[in-house]
């Protein structure tokens, strides 16, 4: 499946300049001294979960390959940086014919990780593997918060469904991704239309205060959209006084009325009081939606509250407080003089310590399924473990061949969290649920 | 100056789809009821600052006018909403021949804003402005976010440059967008290449620790860079040791070395040692650059310390702890059936309540010129205020009459900051240091 055929709304011609300067630079030193053709082994992980949190959720991995495959400097992007005096001619040269011609393996999107999973590894040339850090990361931290914050959330929610609305508390296009990170990590609508343009994600709506202000009168409005819409439509019902406003929205649309949304207000109060009156006019079967600054937590107060649905708009597309994952891109494995590929590792006593050499990863389980540790190593595996290896190959000599249905990633990270220890599913603070084992 | 002059990296087509989906089935609705044509005012503005800001910081107005003039719905759009049936066939028809024909006012980019600051208003037809809904917020939301912590920094940075280096912290597309903002705020300079392309801000860069790893000495890795990139390069000297690293590094760059980079440890100690030890090398014009993780309380607490300049990465990008602004976009009057313009607004106990009517903005100051009050009404202005308006033209028939280059916008900044009471460049958390007035 191409980029092309997946279908952009937004045609992304080349995502290389999506990159800090300095990995251009380097590139260019690298160049003369000849350790740009170093075979390199990169690796990108996260020292710690965001404070508190019990597990990570990889999300954007789809995103990775594609910025990968578009890693291109066409004509325009080169006479910026030469213009701008970046890097010089043999460097320009060489960007000029860039492929990725590496190989990409993983942590499949939708899995969960914790701290020191190696949840990328980038293998190929020094050159070609460090321009890839910037736009490698970006996806990853933004993806992975907004995915990790719609797990929970997900799991506050019970089986009730969620709606992603948040796509006007952050970056046009950063939405586009958290509609569809949080479909991974378990929301199963969005209000964004983009989102359904780029990835298929169903989207849903219901209608705003604007719609019945500009209405000579609620009744109005309600009827207008009844009229063109259908009975099976959202009604809002908090413009001005709710009890008024349902009694109003069962006699125009009748009891096959679809549902009303409230938006401010105490929401379990209003949810039990307008739940009772749909139910004394006969509407049993309308359903109601809340919205309003939910996050994690207020959906799980909600849990007894006769509510059918939640949008969810602020709290999800910023992480619910944890807006990236403080992933890094490191070099972790690289040749020698002598042809050998070697660990490195920064030494310095100032922490940002890594972990050197080429990782594989696997989660043990204990006798009865469920996962009891992050095990990591760079040498050989044991074999007990050799079958529950993480990493899966993404992309081999430059081809990506990880491609998958969005879908495949949302399953999975319903499964990959069943796996884990129950404590996995606390709202409060706390430890990793896994231990991350070195060997 | 179009769009096209100002040359995107990623060619946005059509901002069309970066709309929730209840904004096309209310314009359906409304299509049907008339309403749809009632002449209309939308504003933006948000109902109180982040938790403990003194004062908001507007950015985005520049990329909201890109935004609109690209809202156009062609065919690609229209097949898709055909298809997954958003809204019916006379609704498509009117979307094919959206082109946004009304008035934009906003604070000019740069300004600072308060609580209620009408910070954009939108008057056309209730079809024509209700779509731009969410686009317009996403934008303000995002862009202001992040202007307000990059203006706290500089704050904080007192003349220090700031270079900002958060775009692998967040989207790949929100970090074009973070450096334009950052750079409004205060921000010099920018590690992220795109940002240079699209925006003209001027890119810099230093080296990371994989390029001296992929050298089998740091002193290779220097020698490398310093052949390649000139004795002003800076060179990253905490890899291993940093003593060793600034006596190598002089050694090979001579005292003409451009600057040493301090990535982690103890910022405050090791900038103290490292410019000891730079002086006594001789080596009196090398600049000390720091980063890890710094926040403006960071940057301040290094107020004292030999430091030359500032990295800033994730605290930035991720609005220092606020991502978004709590914009909201608001209808706030409407022609009625006698075609005459009345305020309107949402009446609801719950809460969300907001100010009806199309308003003006002024800033009151003092005798001596330091601002008082953020004074906002619907009726007459105070003839004494009305040539301190806030709001100024930005499109006027549809047409975009505000666009200005983005260093206009960085030195209205500075002035409006500068003309507030002193209390607003305390870090401390603090109620909003304009009190808002509504006449």
């Amino acid at each position: 499946m191409s980029t092309a055929e997946l279908g952009l709304p937004v045609n992304v011609p080349s995502t290389a300049l999506f990159t800090d300067r300095y990995e251009l630079t380097m590139l260019q030193a690298a160049l003369r001294s000849g350790a740009a053709h170093r075979r390199s082994v990169f690796e990108a992980f996260t020292r710690r979960l965001p404070e508190g949190r019990r597990y990570g959720v990889v999300a954007g991995t789809g995103r990775v390959l594609d910025a990968v495959e578009n890693f291109r400097f066409d004509a325009p992007v080169l006479d910026f940086l030469r213009r701008e005096g970046v890097v010089d001619e043999p460097t320009l040269e060489w960007l000029a014919g860039y492929r990725f011609s590496g190989d990409i393996w993983g942590y499949p999107e939708g899995e969960v990780y914790f701290p020191g999973s190696p949840v990328l590894r980038v293998e190929g040339s020094f050159a070609e593997a460090v321009l890839l850090e910037t736009v490698v990361l970006s996806i990853l931290n933004h993806d992975s918060a907004i995915a990790a914050a719609a797990s929970r959330m997900a799991v506050a929610a019970g089986g009730r469904p969620l709606m992603e609305m948040g796509a006007r508390r952050t970056h046009e296009l950063a939405a586009v991704a958290a509609s569809r990170a949080a479909y991974v990590g378990g929301f199963r609508t969005s209000s964004n239309l983009a989102a359904g343009f780029r990835y298929g994600i169903p989207t849903v709506g219901t209608s705003a205060h604007a719609f019945t202000l500009v209405h000579d009168t609620e009744r109005d409005a309600f009827t207008a959209q009844v009229e063109s819409l259908g009975r099976g439509t959202t009604l809002l019902v908090d413009t001005y006084d709710v009890g008024e406003a349902v009694r109003a929205a069962v006699e125009i649309a009748g009891p096959e009325l679809g549902a009303v949304r409230i938006d401010s207000g105490d929401l379990l109060l209003l949810a039990h009081r307008v739940r009772q009156q749909l139910d004394d006019l006969g509407a049993r079967d309308t359903k109601i939606v809340v919205t309003s600054d939910l996050d994690e937590y207020a959906i799980a107060s909600l849990a007894a509250a006769p509510v059918d649905s939640y949008g969810v708009g602020t709290s999800l597309v910023t992480g619910s407080g944890q807006p990236t994952c403080s992933m890094v891109y490191k070099l972790v494995a690289r040749e020698d003089s002598a042809g050998r590929l070697v660990p490195v590792a920064k030494k310095s006593m100032g922490g940002k310590t890594s972990v050197g050499g080429r990782k594989w990863a696997a989660r043990r389980v204990d006798a009865d399924g469920v996962a009891a540790a992050e095990v990591i190593g760079s040498g050989e595996i044991p074999s007990d473990l050799a079958d529950r290896q993480l990493l899966v190959p993404l992309a081999r000599a430059g081809s990506i061949i990880g491609r998958e249905p969005l879908d495949a990633a949302r399953l999975r990270h319903i499964e990959a969290r069943a796996s884990l220890p129950l404590s996995a599913t606390q709202l409060s603070r706390g430890e990793p649920v896994l231990p991350t084992e070195l060997l």
